[in-house]
This record gives C-alpha cells, structure tokens and sequence, in this order.
C-alpha cells in the first residue's frame, strides 16, 4: 500500500490558538507502531478540552488532537505481530502505556502513570495517517462501517466499562442518570444487550422517547418529577441495583447515593472539574453500598464494546462532517448545541 | 437442664431511665427460638445509645440491653433443628430477619428491613437467660473461652466483615484509621491473619507499640506526621490496597479516599451521626477508587470471625466485671475513658 | 380461607406400588410451615425415580410426590411472617434445610445434609393442599399464571443456575448440549434473555427449528456434523466460552472437555447414574479449563427464574392433563415419549 | 556497562544430543527486548523435555534450554521503557506472546496461542547473556537473592497461581498433594503465608517432617493410611475447599475428587503425559465441586509470587553448582535423584 510523504491535518501550535487545517508530514511509525490511514474521527469533548489546555495535564505542542479514529493499517513497525497491512484499526485515548508497572501488569493500563494519550500527548486522529502503539490500537473487524464505529472508540467503550464496573446481573435495576445524551443513550443500549432492565433519568419528552425507544423499560423526567428519589423506588421496587453517572452534575451525583438500592452500586463516569460526591456515611454503611469510580476502558473492553456494534445491538446517532470544519464543530459543542456525536471525514 | 422461673438482669422502663439491676421473669422460648444461659456479655458503644434512645430508631420499652452474650442453651423451641442443649451460643446484633426478602434471600440478612435486633428491639445479654433465633444464633464450639469470645461477637465480626468488604489478596497493604482502639486492635489481627500487610493509623506512642505487637508492620502517627498522605503512600510504595475506617472522624474518612492506592478500595464501617464522605469526582474516577459501606456480618461472616478466635489468631484485650455494674460502665464509656472491651460476668 | 379435612391426592405406599389417586387428610402446618392450596404440580422425571425408588436415598413411604407445585397460601403456622393467607407460593425440590450448617450459612441450602425433599421426603405436590417449609417456599408474584410457572420451579431454576454456574459476561458464546429437550430449550431462553449468544446442540431438524426460534443464534446438529467438536469451534470462532451439559449422555459430555473454549468452563448439571466426566489432564491444565458441577438454585436463584417468567422471557411448552392421570403420564415418561412438560390439574 | 562479544552457554544441536558447553556470541537484543546477564538459573523437568524433544511440540534448533534465569540488565533496545540498565531482571517461560489476541488482552498471556518461551523456542537462560521480551521479563527488587530467587520465577510462580486459582478464603482448608517435594513444599508455604490451613499428602516420615516444619497444619501418609479419603475428611471436618494437585499420578488427581468438601476446588496444575481426571457426575453435581486447570502465572502473578519471597515468606531449597554441569544435573533428574532445586552459577 502506497503512503504519501503528506497528509491533510488539523493542528494548532499553542492551546487556544488557531486549528489549522492544512498539509503535514505522515508520521513513520516506530518499531512498536503501526500507521493508520484514519477514514473517520469522532469529535469528544476531551479533545475541546485538549485544545483549549485548560485541564491540568499539559499537552503535547503543536497538536493534532483526536482519539476516535478508525482506519485502514498501511505500515508498520518491525516488533509488530498483531496487525497486518489491510486489516482495521482505531485509534482510542490510550494510545500506549509502560506494559511494565502494577497497573500494565493487572490489565489496567488506563491507570498507568506513563500513559500516553491520543490527541493529547500524542498526535491523534485528527489527519489522514496516525500512528499507533500496536499493543492499545482497537482491532475493528473487516466490513465494519467506518464511521459509525468512531464514537464507540471512546464514548461506546467508557459506557461499555462503568456497565461492568457496576457488576449487575440480567434482570436488575440499572439508571442511567443523564440517558438522553450522546454517553447516556449509548449506555442504554449497552445494558439492554447486557439483559438489564433500564430505567432513564433526564428533561424532557423528546429524551424520555429517545430512552424508550432504545428499549429502556422506564424513565423519570426530573424537569417534571416533584421527588425523584421516591419515584424511582417506586418505579424500581426498592431503588436500581446499580447506577450509571453519565450526567456531570454534583447534585444528580450525590442524589444517586440516596435512591440507589440497599447493596447497590452507584458508578461515577463523567469527569466534571471540582464536583464532589457527597454521600453520608451512617445510609451509606447501613445501606452497604459501594460508589466505584471507572475510567475508560482497556483492551479487553474495547473488543467487547466493539463487538456490541458490530453485532448490531448498540448504534450511535452520528452526523459526518470534513475535517476541516472541526473548528466549527467545536463552536457547536462550547455553545452545548450538539446533539448525538459529530464524526469527521478526513478526506473532505 | 432445670431453668429457673427468674434471673437476675439489668432493665430499663424509658430512654435515660434508671438501670434497674433486678430479679425478672426467665423468656420462654418461641417455637423457633433457644433459650441462652447468658454467661458472659461485652457491652458496645451500640448499647450506650440503646439506652439513651438518641438514634432515629426507636427502642422497645421496658429494654434488656446486650448483643455479644455468650453462653450455654438450656432450652429450644420445637421446630429448632441446629441447636441442641448444652450448645454453646451466642446473642448478636442481629437477633433475628425476616428470612423471606430479597435480602434474605441473599444472605444479607443484617440488611432486612424487618430486622430483630437483641438488645434494641429484642431483650438482649445483659441478663442471665435469653432467648435467640436459632437460625441466627452465634454457634460456638466447645471448649470456648465464653468471656473472651464475648467482643468477637459484635466487634470482631464487624471488622472481619469489613476487611472482607475490601476483597484484598494476601500480599496487599492494608490501613487501619484507628487501628489502636477496640475495634481497630481486632482489625489489625484478622488483617495479619488474612496475610495482609497492615499499616495503623493512630495517635500517640502507646498506640503504635500495640499494633506493632499485634503485627503490624507500619505506624502512622497522625498527631506527629506533617503530611499524612504523602507519608501513608511512601510506607505503602503508592498507597495501601484498602483502607478500613475504624475511625468516625469525617475529616480522616475523606482522606482516606485520598491516600488510598489508584484502583482501591475505601471501606466505611463506623456509624458517626451526620458525618458524610466527601470523594472529589475527578480523581474518584482517573484513580477509579471505590467507597463500600460494610454493615455488620452474617451468619457465615460470624461463624468465620469466631473461628479465627478459637484458633487463637485474634484476641480481645478483656476487663471483666458483674453485671450489677453496668451503670457504671456506662458512665466510663460517656467519658470516653475506656481502652478495650468492659465484658459483665452475668453471675454478678 | 375455609380448608377442608380431605382433599384428592395420589399417593403410594411401597416404591413401585400402586399409584393410588384417592381422598387423604389435608395436612396441619407446623409453626415454621405454610399451607398451599396446589392448584398446578410440573411432572419431572425425579418423580418417577422417587416413585419406582431406583435412586441410593430411601424415600419417605407412604409418599405423595411432586416438587413443582403452584398455588395458593390457605392457612400458616404461627412463626411464619414472609406469606400472608392468600399469597402465590410453589413448592420446590428443597422443601427445608436445618439453616445452621456451613452450607446453609452461606445461602447454599441445596447441599445441607439435612435437606428435606418436597415428594421425596416430605409429601409433595401431587395433592391439592401441600405443606411447605415458609423460609424455603417459593414466592410467586401476585396475577402469574400458575400453570405455566409450576416447570419453572424445578426444572427453570436449575438450568438457569446452571447458567449461572458458568459466569459468563453478556456477549459471549454458550453451548446448550441437549438444547431441543424440555430442560435445553429452557436453558436456551435464559441464556438469550441474559445477553448470551447461543449455540444449540440436538439432533434432528425440529429441534434446530426449536432453537433458532428461541433465539439460538447456531444450531450442531449431532446426527448429520462429521466433527462436532471442529464445526462448534468454527462457528463460535474458539469455543464456546461456556457449556451447559443438559444432555446426560457421557460422550457428549466429555466432548464438550474438548470443544470448550481455552479458559472456558463446563458445567455439569444433569444426574446420569453410573456417567463419569473425563478429562485429560495436560489439556485441560494448558486449556486452563474448568469443569464445574451445578445443582439445584437457593432461594435467591428461584426468585430470579420466577422473575424472568413473570416478565415474559421465558416460557415452557406445558400440556395440562389432570392429577388423576398422573400414572398414565409416568407411562409415557418411562417410554421417552414426553415432549415438553406435563402439568397436573389437582381439580380434576 | 561493558557487554562482551562471546560469552559461555550450554547448547545442544539436535533433541538428545551432545550438551555442549562452550563460547558462543551474545545474542543482541531486539527493540522490544532487554539483554540479562544472567548469574543464577534453575532446573525444571521441562528443561529435561525440552533437550529430549518428547513433548508433542517441537523446540527451536539448536537451543539453549532454561527458563529460570536471575540477573542484571545490561542492554536494551530502543523500544524499553520500563527496564533501565542495572535493574535486575529474570527470564522466565513465557518470553513473550503477541499481545493482541483475546488472551492477551485479559492478561492471560501464557494462554496465547503464538506463546514464545524461554528454553524452548527462544534461547533461554543456560548462558550468561540472554535476551527477553521487555513485557514479560520478571521484575525482580533490587537486593534480591539472585539464586534464591531463581526457582520462584517458573516452580514458584506456577504453585502460586494454582492457589489463586482455588479461589480461597484465609482461614479455609487446602490439601496440597505431594507436599513434599519441590513444587509441594514451594506451595505449602505460599498456602501458609495466604492464611490457609495447610493439610499435606505424601509419602514416607521425612516429607512428614518438612511438611509440617513449612507450617503444614496437618499429614496423611498415603503410604500409611488405609483410607485416604476418610482421613482427609475427617482432619477437615468435611474435607478440604481447595486441593491443589502437584502430584502427577491419575489416581490421585481422581481421588482428590472424592475427598475434596462440597462446593470445593481441585486445582489440576502438574502435567503428567497422557493422564485422565476421572470424576463421578452424579457426585460432581450434588456436591458441586469444581475441576480447574492452572497454567503457569502471568506477570501479575509473577510479581506477586517474588513479593512473597522477597518479603522472606517462601524459599526454596537449592543446591547451586557451575552452568558446565547441567549434563550431571539431567542424569540425576532421570534417575529422580533431586531432592529441593538445582541452581546454575553461570560463572562455573
């Protein structure tokens, strides 16, 4: 396969700056890489994060941000045996880790100190060719769309993660607290393929159609509910089982503490800067529930997640645009105007 | 067995009235219940407020207080099938469930909403003959040391209970928050014996000699230590596994969701009034950390605890006095004046 | 509720005696028992091996069989606080434990030795007011067609715990050997409704039809595959990560050893006298296999199967003949021409 | 640090064949790779089959054997990153997998199928510089035993990950069959240190004494026991929850079926040619016990199991002589003269 020495990129030389979309060098991966030629991204809100450099973890500079790009392999290194030229990749947040420390060691590279991250400390999938530690890269089956398997990369599989960090079996109570959105509504289809009985939490019909029409059995609109905690008992005879935080705010946080179910799992998901969970300890021992935190997925998550969309169980509403209109997408997004999940085409 | 008509007990007619040391009639046992010749009884801080009546639970009057009487049955109701006289046995906390809840039905019978508590909403051991739900009845084999066995009953089953909440590996570190009172001290033996690695967390010098003599391999001294998170993931090459929190103060609680090890586990186990747990959001999810609230054991968790102690892997520093002198222990207990566990001999 | 003094039964008085349908007294309930008004008994063939008295346990003699008991509370002993008069219960294999044992601690009544037996050793549900043990009892919902659940008290529990067994995450691949079969296509739904993909195994066309319209998503049909263990492994790319061995023929259930996938686990759930699993030790170490036995659910796994029929996702094809014909439906099942489950009438 | 062109190794050039020592080149590590200077290796019996080729998997031609290798990084390619020069490393049997496949990517890498091992099909650890995939190479603490620590790395490892495999509880009971040799007595101490109650089988008063000096609770002399079985029982009270079977004779393997406690693990882990684990299904399901195969540890494991020895909690008893006498070692092993672990000093 042929690869041209440049490619069309979105970059941008200081946080804030101008998003460039203009031609850059392809990469050349390293022994331990592949190279990428990324069809589609999708656009996260990390990577407005990225941009803007307002998170406390510096930045590679200059940047091609992106993390949800899926691809055709057109090289790769020399220590590379998993991939072949042909077969298809993605790129995901994770681009590599250390494979050496306790948290590599136990399967939990996301946690690993070192870890090395796409479109953040790594040019990501925002260009035409990206490279990719082989280890993290997603292997996408072949006759996979292209596109719509972009936002599982990230969104898909950090739902995917917090469903199994809660640990529930078919047949229990799980709420998703903010189901209506992009996260939210992928979360709902996650569980119904995973034989849990879905109970949606947002504002507003057009949300709680979306949620039933996913096949979420209830759905409670807090616009609309005078008291939350006591309906969703109700709904769910006792409280869910176990709770997925998409929803960022502190207080649908700490409310999820309360309606939960005695033994319950209340999961926390979304990253808001400086919420606090607040739960008091006397309900929190005498209920016996646990608040886990889960991050995103790993290796062996991402296959999962992918094999849910591939399988056909789990869809996300996408809208394609070119890539070089990234810098209006972000406009979208810090106007809150965006609904479903905004996929780049890199050729356009 | 002959079973007298009366015995002698310590009885209270309202919340905060005197405590009567009396001559009262002997229970007679319900079809599904032992009769226990109370011999020995700890007294918990749970008894104190039992009297006083200051928990939003209202108490049965007039009351026998106690849950950790250890003694003999004299005599069963008919339809007890797991019990025979001159058993040994004992009253705990959890007198009785309802056995037919989903709760139950899990073997989570100390959180059945229709919970039987001895003591509390059942007369209890601070009398000399009681009587106990034979399914929930602590079973104790012969040749036990009843007085010493006593604290195990309550204390020690709890902290067994809660060391089993964090599912750590023999290997791990775990940190004791208050590991030099009477809780803590038992929680530093079953951690020693479950081939944990145990770091204390106490105040003062007396303290740190106690849960180093009990194995301990690391102490904390809150009182002298500048940084007490730094020093606590130094000792622990990046924080312990798991964290139990003896400890009720809520300022230590949260700071063991701080220190805690990425991808551990924070167990509440004590039952401060008012206090809440406060976990940042952000770093509960990036370390992906869990907060699991751990209520008292079950019926195996109880058979497990008492069979660490009759191995003599785990001891409870004991004072023993009559029963008739509960009124005073008491009024130590209010002063904060009691290292250990008070144990009434109910022949006094 | 008015109880009758007498009430039809068919009862037996030596192991291959006469099968006599005839008026016997209605039993009194003890303290800890209730009394069900039987409107539905399931036939399952453990019924004819207590009658015929082929199996090593001694039945109890005269006997009234059946532990597939659907039906009404009439009347309640005097310690029994989890049924009101006029509650759905069933009558289940395990009628009663001693709830004192290490397995009876730990929610494993099954395995107590001291488990007594609905018609087996304690009258069953061949009558129409059957006694049962409150705490054992199964709760059925109020409105459940109690027909169509009497199958799944017994014969519903026990695959689906088998299901269990094999911890098996939503999205991986289950083999059901003996799929086509009264058990198997049980079997088959539950997998379905827990999020697994199925694989059946049978023999013959109907049963393949059977299958996929369950939800099987393949089908090995054992009379017409050269190499069963080659086609199973190609359909589910490796093996399946899970088998569940309805089927009780030897051979097939050493072959699943074989087809397993690596890591994967077999579970054995039928009760072939005489049958031995046998599996080499080198595969099944470099496999990292494990061959796990089921029995029949406790009581948390009955509710769970109660509640996937009471939600509609499984359903067991039933023909419904009265009490008074069950000597003739023994025929049948003694001569393997059963398709299905025959459930009693106790009215008629 | 100075690495030489030509360095001393064992090697052989057909399976059976001379074992020739002398020069050969240092090998160069590949990208991925770290160069060991290897000053300790221990003997396995697969060293034995590796230069005799009668396993049914062929070796690399010519080869240098070993898979037990402790020493010092001395180069690495440009891909490391979590090896520095001068840490201590250890070769171990699984050099390295793809790292892609499902196995690989929920960290049972051993389980790969392009599995690449040390001594087999990857020159191993029977010269004093050997190369080893930078992901899998033991992380050994600075300060360690080099030659103590030689037979954890495969003997200790694999005995390690069988009891993780049992799945047990500190204060539950482990038989570990053959207790008395190398593996056996590597296992009864890792059993202890876990907080098990050790119960060790074999053969003859000086395995007893061993056994029971590591800390074994209790010994059945099979060679004196008439009824194996109702011995283990009894010493029980009920058998053991988990049996770990090192000993590779088939009946005994079978007869750890029989004696193992109900809801119990037999973990098969020895891999004895041709053998079959023979179990009852009529009993297998009644008692629910359970058969599981452990392969050898994967890097969490391995990391573990050197914890425990650095910690000072397990050693193995060696006999160190010159890498030049391994011919004399194979002899010995043939004859089944070894008692404990030979050890090769690289430098003799």
């Amino acid at each position: 396969m042929s690869v041209p020495k440049t490619q069309k990129a979105v970059i941008f030389e200081t946080n804030g700056g101008p998003l460039m979309y203009k031609d850059i060098p392809v990469p050349v991966p390293k022994p331990n890489e592949i190279l990428i030629n990324v069809k589609y991204s999708g656009v996260c809100h990390t990577d407005l994060h990225a941009w803007k450099g307002d998170w406390p973890l510096a930045t590679k500079l200059p940047l091609v941000g992106g993390h949800e790009g899926a691809g055709v392999v057109v090289a790769k290194g020399s220590n590379v045996t998993n991939f072949e030229i042909g077969d298809l990749a993605g790129n995901k947040w994770l681009n590599g880790s250390c494979m050496g420390c306790e948290y590599c060691q136990q399967g939990a590279e996301p946690n690993c100190p070192d870890a090395d991250l796409s479109g953040y400390t790594h040019d990501g999938s925002f260009q035409q060719y990206a490279t990719a530690d082989a280890v993290q890269a997603a292997k996408i089956p072949k006759g996979t769309d292209l596109a719509g398997v972009a936002p599982i990369l990230c969104a898909g599989v950090t739902v995917y993660k917090a469903l199994k960090t809660a640990e529930l079996r078919p047949g229990q109570w799980v709420a998703i607290s903010g189901a209506g959105g992009g996260l939210g509504s992928l979360a709902v289809q996650y569980a119904v393929a995973m034989g849990l009985r879905v109970l949606g939490i947002d504002g507003g019909d057009e949300k709680a159609s979306l949620v039933k029409s996913l096949g979420g059995e209830a759905f409670v609109d807090f616009t609309k509910t005078k008291d939350v905690v006591a309906e969703i008992q109700k709904i769910t005879n006792g409280g869910p089982h176990g709770v997925i935080n998409v929803s960022v705010s502190p207080a649908a946080i700490s409310q999820s503490c309360q309606y939960v179910r005695t033994l319950g799992k209340v999961v926390l998901v979304g990253l808001p800067a400086d919420a606090v969970c607040e739960s008091p300890v006397f309900e929190h021992v005498v209920k016996s529930i646990q608040i886990r935190g889960s991050y995103v997925g790993n290796r062996q998550d991402t296959a999962e997640a992918i094999d849910f969309f591939t399988r056909g169980l789990v869809k996300s509403p996408i809208k394609i645009v070119g890539l070089s209109e990234l810098a209006e997408v972000y406009k979208l997004m810090e106007k809150g105007a965006i609904v479903g999940r905004y996929v780049l085409d890199t050729s356009k």
